[in-house]
């Protein structure tokens, strides 16, 4: 199967799990729970939408491992093979407090290689596709390649927590910047890196599922992508991620080979 | 003319500023200056917007003054008898960058108390309006009042900027919440404070014209919206904002009020 082929019928899975997610929106009973603090939040429906795309890829490519945010996976100790990497929803907090700003993604990787990859939008109803050689579409549209500039020549997104708790670096970088956006999920915060809304994302340490899709799609665009060290992202472990267009994203990397 | 019919008037300029903003953003070419510094822009459609909203109410209201951003105003030095307040873009960095989030807002103020108010969110076609006594709409959809609550259970809308360069008790406020949002408008913030997005919207001095419609709205449904010192704003000067539902809005104003 090419992954053209896979692409289209995943396509089919995706806007399937935004019509649940969209649908779940007017559910008044909502199950909410506490992971690790009061702004990790998980709702039955983190779980079923997971759950929904597991039965999904074990259908269709049974021999492919799951790698899933919440606990559906494979013994996967390193990325030889076909693994998929699911968020089946990206912005728990905001599906919770906004009912808006976030996002379902999955991605498929092939001997630790992006080669497909998706983020749904889920309230704009915007499909983010990436297949590896083909390009990244939204919708039916396909992403122009990003202008390098320069970090002072563009908006930045990064966690204002981030950004109070850390070194005089942090700061600087963002005094550098024409300002602050920040949505609060990951993926989107990729797509706005993906789509120049904004010209770069830093973040603190973040788990495969957050990263596996926008690292695929910012990779197929030309945009660099890397730990804040500037070393390549290895998915079997968090990573603090710079993602930018290669100018931006060497002045950030050489700011922070300063400390 | 009742306020109700000031409104259904209102509403139709705000339409069609909306469609020539959605228009503009297909211009290539358009013109764009610095005005106090580069996250500080001026483009050609803030002043067409405002030259438009301007020659609508001269034709309508021969006798209202106007206060406009981008330099249209009548010698006003008291808030008495009826003015029109207008901000044509807000969000001009995001307009220029992002070609999204940004609004265009109009109100109108008589003796100091906002009667009639729009802010467009244009790209996401979503007019808001406010009347007064008859409450806040977003399109045909009257808002509901929000419920209060703490600002430990929600976001907070507030700039990185401003935390970075404040005191303690800003990353003290940040870190008693679940975590900040920011889009970059005063007037999407406040929106997202309206529909109980984020809790609070926390400013450093904004100008009348980046407040007035969301002062008008909070009000009518019945949110706090002060100085950071808790006091009455002043729409003849700068003022730094506190807007929130009442519990959350005394909880910022009391750790505020301790500086």
């Amino acid at each position: 199967m090419t992954y053209g082929a896979i692409a289209e019928l995943a396509k089919q899975w995706v806007e399937e799990a935004g019509d649940l997610l969209r649908e779940s929106l007017s559910n008044q009973s909502l199950k909410i729970e506490e992971k690790t603090n009061a702004s990790d939040l998980v709702t039955e429906m983190d779980r079923s939408i997971e759950a929904f795309f597991v039965e999904k890829i074990r259908e269709h490519f049974p021999h492919h491992k799951i790698f899933g945010e919440e606990g559906t996976y494979d013994d996967i100790t390193d990325m030889s093979g076909f693994i998929w990497i699911i968020d089946p929803i990206d912005g728990t907090l905001n599906y919770v407090k906004q009912k808006s700003n976030f996002c379902s993604m999955i991605a498929l990787f092939e001997d630790g290689e992006g080669v497909v990859s998706f983020i749904n939008d889920v309230i704009n109803n915007d499909i983010y596709m990436g297949v590896k050689g083909h390009g990244v579409f939204r919708n039916d549209d396909q992403l122009k390649p990003i202008p390098d500039h320069s970090i002072n020549e563009g908006l930045i997104a990064i966690s204002t927590k981030m950004v109070t708790k850390e070194t005089a670096i942090t700061q600087e970088l963002v005094n550098d910047t024409l300002g602050v956006r920040l949505i609060g999920s990951a993926g989107l915060e990729m797509i706005q890196v993906l789509t120049n809304r904004v010209s770069a994302y830093v973040t603190n340490e973040l788990n495969a599922w957050d990263i596996a899709q926008g690292y695929m799609m910012a990779t197929e665009l030309g945009l660099s992508f890397t730990t804040r060290e500037g070393k390549a992202v290895n998915l079997l472990t968090k990573n603090p991620i710079v993602v930018a267009n290669p100018k931006a994203h060497q002045e950030i990397i050489s700011k922070f080979m300063k400390e």
